[in-house]
């Protein structure tokens, strides 16, 4: 027999779980729209160059699932003792950013900057497959490309929050930094490039280590050029007039987002500068923010300015920034929510008493449906008892009985299955009573 | 500079086109809601042994694209002179109808029968890519799991039925046949099992080709159990009574079949039987059926009884039946129907007069938003000019002005941008203005 659970790191979601998820893409989805973003879709697949090399290092390459050459071109590699690259032509996206930056330069002619963009849809790594890390996830981007001042920052992070905050969830906390602060520190102390890689990277860990084990792997891999400042940082102990001392232009940019946001009344529990806050190695270049949950201790969602990865596909370079909802979480979070209420399925189920009758019992369930009602008639010749217990099992409330008698005579019958009560409706009224 | 376009067979849709497909999608996802119909989501990515051998053959095994081993597993395979299969342990699904038969089989015990499912997502296909012919594309299928009756058939047709005409899609035929009449005419006709593989596959290539070309392909390939029926069957000249000699339960549902979907009124042309509709090789063992446009000629979803597919991956076999539609055409007609319309883009555009009123602004955009009204503030600073020029490009009617004086006042102004007029707007009327 073959195997029916979906591969390791992969998840089907049914039912219920499905319904929740394809409700909070929607919503996320319209309050994006809210803000003027536009819609980009793009393939699952890209050619491997494009995402190689965005910035990510070695670190990329062990995250794309590669897709095998086909036919001929296949055949010719496997005979030549091929490496694992000459094997493949196309790659998984691993992120939304690298597509998004891709088509800003190859639709250049057809897109009016500022252009402001959301993307929802599926990201593929090959990573180990761990409890809560998958290797398909949803992400929900929003981006502006074309813009250079902070007015783009306040845009998406509004965005962002404004989504969340759509779906009923609360208790979140947004952390923000600058690149150019924690690259003026590392000028400041004469790290050299690879030295300020590994900082960066050292830093980025700091949610999986304790403070003190961090102090400690920063200062044997520094060596002489390790300072007290940097134990400051980790512990977010320097202030942001301290710490832009070495960044003058973006502490200024950093000031005014955070005070412009604090204005807006956001529904966030605190906004706080977080001077250790790196998001990941790759292609930011200016702010970068994180929404993390009080209580729960991790990140849901991320972004930042990436002002250079465009100029990877473009002759034209191309300020840009974005913010990314971590759907996985926020889709966990709120199923546990949901899960605690056990509302009744809106709509209404039809019992079918004698197969001569579907075809009038299917118009009555036509009129209900074009008001907007849901009709569910159950869509196969069984007993009338396996068809309640299917009703039952669906969570319908109401079961509308259309008999013989009621279809000739047009008075029908609406069942309340939870009570086993009865009342008359007449067709005419049906509409109503169910809305 | 790396290639920005995606790979051939592959596609990005930006602004308006991207609007028009996920609102088509949404529409289609509540309209098969308003039927009961339950959503799946299912990974991109399965275990190849899954999509391979699911009843289709070697034609399977060209489709897939599959994805490499990763790591150890991946070098040692290469190390040994590999077939193409040690390569690779994933492919990309080809279709939603073989996922969603290996959930029916591992969530057995989760699924209450009849299980009235649907499955809108991408499916990707290994073909050469030609025009209208692509490697990604959207399925939005809907399936019966559990059903052995023709209620079954009925459920699913309407709601694809349905699901187009409030699209405001119109002009198509319903084309309806059996597997097993045609079964049943390989009997009689005495065609062994490949020959009647050999009869199917021609048939199935009758858009391609010419009446005469097909039936001396018939002849050549039949040899001496070649019948005039055949050439009856490839003219539609036979009727379901003659044909129904062959295979009596058959008949008997198909008649059924048509005659309910017949006392509906569906919004459908005509509802045709086509005793050559084949509906490809794969997996269908009852009806098939498929929507055609009746201007257009090709078929814009299909659809059938398969009761033998989830026996595949279960040792309960489970009668299945399923429509789906082809999304992609149907884009590409409403996409043409709607450029026919040039509607101005719904929303307030809302310059920012100068940046030390940004904080302000964005607050009055957050109150139109939480109505509803899409507010699109420019994300960047830049001159009057330019930021007007944003507004017109995006095909904005209204521009909300909030300079210093009408923040201060709360009298704003609202411009009409097609026509260069300003009215006055009191902040406290400004919702129910732009409603």
């Amino acid at each position: 027999m073959v195997e029916t659970r979906p591969p390791s790191g992969f998840r089907d979601f049914l039912n219920q779980d499905a319904l929740i998820r394809s409700d909070l893409m929607e919503r996320i989805s319209r309050v994006y729209r809210s803000f003027g973003f536009q819609p980009l879709e793009t393939p699952a697949l890209e050619n491997l160059d494009v995402l190689l090399g965005s910035g990510g290092g070695e670190e990329n390459e062990k995250l794309v699932f590669k897709v095998m050459k086909r036919g001929e071109k296949l055949q010719s590699a496997i005979g030549s003792n091929p490496s694992e690259d000459q094997l493949a032509d196309f790659g998984l996206r691993f992120d939304l950013t690298v597509p998004l930056s891709r088509c800003a330069a190859e639709y250049r002619g057809q897109i009016h900057l500022p252009w402001k963009v959301f993307h929802i849809g599926p990201v593929w790594r090959a990573e180990r497959a761990q409890k809560g890390r998958f290797r398909e996830f949803i992400q929900c981007d929003v981006d502006i490309v074309g813009a250079k001042t902070i007015g783009a920052e306040l845009e998406v992070i509004q965005a962002v929050v404004a989504a969340i905050h759509s779906l009923g969830a609360g208790g979140f906390e947004l952390r923000l930094n600058d690149r150019r602060l924690l690259q003026g520190l590392g000028n400041q102390l004469g790290l050299s490039e690879s030295e300020f890689q590994t900082f960066a990277v050292l830093l980025d860990k700091k949610d999986k280590l304790e403070p003190n084990e961090l102090i400690a792997e920063m200062k044997s891999a520094l060596g002489s050029k390790y300072s007290q400042v940097i134990e400051s940082v980790i512990k977010e102990e320097i202030s942001l007039e301290d710490f832009g001392q070495y960044a003058a232009e973006a502490t200024a940019d950093l000031k005014i987002l955070m005070e412009t946001l604090r204005s807006q009344n956001l529904p966030l529990q605190s906004i706080v500068f977080d001077p250790s806050l790196v998001r990941g190695l790759g292609y930011y270049t200016g702010a970068v923010f994180e929404l993390r949950h009080s209580s729960a201790g991790y990140s849901f969602g991320g972004g930042g300015r990436y002002d250079k990865l465009i100029g990877r596909f473009s002759k034209e370079a191309l300020p840009a920034c974005g913010f990314s909802i971590g759907f996985e979480r926020l889709f966990l979070m709120i199923r546990e929510q949901q899960q605690a209420q056990s509302a009744f399925r809106s709509g209404v189920f039809i019992p079918v008493f004698s197969e001569v009758l579907r075809s009038d019992v299917l118009k009555v369930a036509a009129l209900l449906r074009a008001e907007g009602i849901t009709a569910d008639v159950y869509p196969d010749a069984a007993k009338l008892a396996k068809q309640f217990k299917y009703a039952s099992d669906q969570n319908y409330l109401w079961a509308l009985i259309l008999g013989e008698d009621e279809l000739k005579s047009g008075n029908f019958k609406l069942k309340d299955l939870s009570k086993g009560i009865e009342e008359s409706v007449k067709k005419s009224d049906l509409v109503n009573r169910l809305k």
